[in-house]
C-alpha cells in the first residue's frame, strides 16, 4: 500500500492506496511546514499502518531533484517563506521510515494522466495546471522531463499589449510572465473580483483564452507534444477550452496542419479531475519502491 | 563509409566520412529539387563509392517524421514552394541505394553538438540555429525530442514593444514571432543594410539579444538544459554571446539560482562550427545502419 502527497500553495491533499478506484484521500490547507506535514503523515500513518512501502511527494517549488545535492528533497527559493529550504522528503521518510520519492506536483499529475488518464498511450504530452498559480509537466518519450531543474512553465514570457491589458502582472519575479498574467491570482487581482465569482460572459475570460493560447503555441512549437491536459481551478471554468482552442488555431495558423483537424481532442481537461497530482504521488511511490528492491 | 547531407533553405552542405577529423565536405547554393539533389547525389557517390553504408539527411522543414506515414521523408508546408511536398529521403535512397535516416537541421547538430561538440556528456541541452530562418533541436533525457510533429521553435511569440520596434516582422505564417523578429532575413529588413554589413556598435545587435534573451528565458522554462548552443549565420557575430547572457540572467531575475553563476558556461557557440548539422547526418547515418542490421 501507497502514501501520496500532493503538496499544494494553498491545500495539501494526501492519499493512501494503490489506484484510481483504490484510493482514500484527505484534504487540508497548507499551513506552516511543521504542522501540515504532521497532519500528512498522520493521515497516512492512520489509513495504511504496517502495510504502507513508500510514500510519492508531488510538491510545490521550486525544488531540488538532484539525487546528489545536499538539498535533495527540499523547496527551494519559493516566495512561500517558512517552506523556503524546507527538507520536505526528508521530515516525511523520516517521520514514516519508508522511501520516499519527490518531484514537482505537476510532473506527479502528468505521470497520472499518462497513465490512466487523459494521455493513456501517449507518449509526448504536456500537463499543465492554471490556478493560483500555472505550472507544467512534459512527457517526452514515454519520460518526464527533468532537465538542469525542472520545467517552470509558469513563468514563460507571452506578448502582453500594455494599451489592451494595462495590468502589470503579479508575479514577483517577472511581474508579467505567463503566471502574472493568467493565474487565478492575477484574474482576482486584475479584475477586483475573486476569479471563481467572475460571471460566464465576462471578458476576463476571452483575455484568460488568449493568454493561454499563446502559451500553448510556444509550448508546442518547443515541445510538439500530441496532447496538453489542462487542469486547475481556473480550468474548472469549462467554458475556456472552447475559446482556447479557437485562440490557438488562430495563433498556429495553419504552420501545424496535423493539428489543425484534431485540435477538439488535442487540449482536453484531466480524465481524473482534481486527483491526478495525488495519483501521481502513488505512481512515484511504486516507481520507487519498485527501484529499491531492484 | 556514411554520407551526410545538411539541406539548408539557402545551402546544401554534404559530407562523407565517419567523424569530425575524417569527413569530405562540398556544399553548393540551394536550387531546385532535381538539381540540387542530383549534385549531392554524385558527390556522395565519387566520394564514397562502394564503400558507402547509409545516407542521414538533416533538412529544413518543416518535414514529415512520422514512419508510419505516406509521405514519411518529405518535406511539407514549406513557403518554398518547388520542395513543397518533394519526397526528400526517398530520392536519396532511390538514387544511392543504401538506407537513408531523415531529421531536421537542428537535430542532427544537435546530435552532433552532443557526440564530438559544446554538450558532450550532457544528457539535456538545447541546439539552437539564427540565421535566414530560426530552429531548435532537444535533446531530453539523453533522447531527440520528435514528438507530434517535430520542435519548430523559431515560431515561438515572444514579447515584442511595438513602440520601441515598430518593425511588424518577416513570418508569413505569424508576422511577428521569434524568427519574424530576429532571424537574420528580419534583421536585415528592419534596418535595411544586410545583417553580415550591420557595424558592431549598431543598435540592432541589443535588439537582437533582447528577443534571443526572451526565447532562451521561454526555452529554460519549458524544458530545463543544462546548456543551449546556438551556432548559425547570425551567431558568428560573436559578440551578441555576452549581450544574450547579460539579458537572460535580468530576464530570469535569479528565479533559477542553479544558472546565476553559470550562465557563461551555460550559453555557448558550437563546437564543430558551421559543420554540426553536417555531421550529424552522419550520425543519423550511423543510426540507421545499425538499426537495420539488427
Amino acid at each position: 500500500m501507497f502514501g501520496a502527497i500532493e503538496a499544494g500553495g494553498t491545500k495539501f491533499v494526501c492519499g493512501v492506496g494503490t489506484r484510481p478506484d483504490d484510493i482514500q484521500l484527505s484534504s487540508f490547507p497548507t499551513s506552516s511546514p511543521d504542522e501540515t506535514i504532521k497532519k500528512a503523515v498522520e493521515f497516512i500513518r492512520e489509513v495504511a499502518g504496517a502495510r504502507l512501502t513508500a510514500v510519492g511527494i508531488g510538491s510545490f517549488g521550486p525544488i531540488d531533484l538532484n539525487r546528489s545535492s545536499q538539498t535533495y528533497g527540499h523547496i527551494t527559493s519559493t516566495p512561500k517563506l517558512p517552506w523556503r529550504n524546507y527538507d520536505f522528503a526528508g521530515s516525511v521518510a523520516h517521520a514514516l521510515g519508508v522511501p520516499v520519492a519527490f518531484d514537482t506536483d505537476v510532473n506527479a499529475a502528468a505521470l497520472a494522466e499518462g497513465q490512466w488518464g487523459a494521455a493513456r498511450d501517449i507518449d509526448n504530452f504536456i500537463y499543465l495546471t492554471v490556478g493560483t498559480g500555472i505550472g507544467g509537466g512534459a512527457i517526452v518519450n514515454g519520460s518526464l522531463v527533468h532537465g538542469f531543474v525542472h520545467p517552470e512553465m509558469g513563468h514563460i514570457r507571452v506578448p502582453h499589449d500594455l494599451s489592451a491589458d494595462p495590468f502589470v502582472g503579479v508575479c514577483p519575479y517577472h511581474n508579467d510572465c505567463l503566471e502574472g498574467l493568467a493565474s487565478g491570482t492575477a484574474i482576482t487581482q486584475r479584475w477586483g473580483i475573486r476569479s471563481n465569482a467572475i460571471a460566464d460572459d465576462h471578458q476576463a475570460w476571452e483575455l484568460e483564452a488568449h493568454y493561454l493560447a499563446l502559451a500553448l503555441t510556444n509550448f508546442i512549437f518547443t515541445l510538439s507534444p500530441e496532447r496538453i491536459v489542462m487542469g486547475g481551478g481556473v480550468m474548472n471554468r469549462t467554458l475556456l477550452f472552447p475559446k482556447i482552442r479557437e485562440e490557438l488555431r488562430s495563433l498556429l495558423n495553419d504552420y501545424v496542419t496535423k493539428l489543425r483537424d484534431n485540435i477538439d481532442e488535442f487540449v482536453v481537461p484531466p480524465a481524473l479531475g482534481n486527483n491526478s497530482g495525488v495519483l501521481g504521488g502513488i505512481l512515484l511511490a511504486q516507481e520507487v519502491c519498485s527501484t529499491s528492491q531492484k
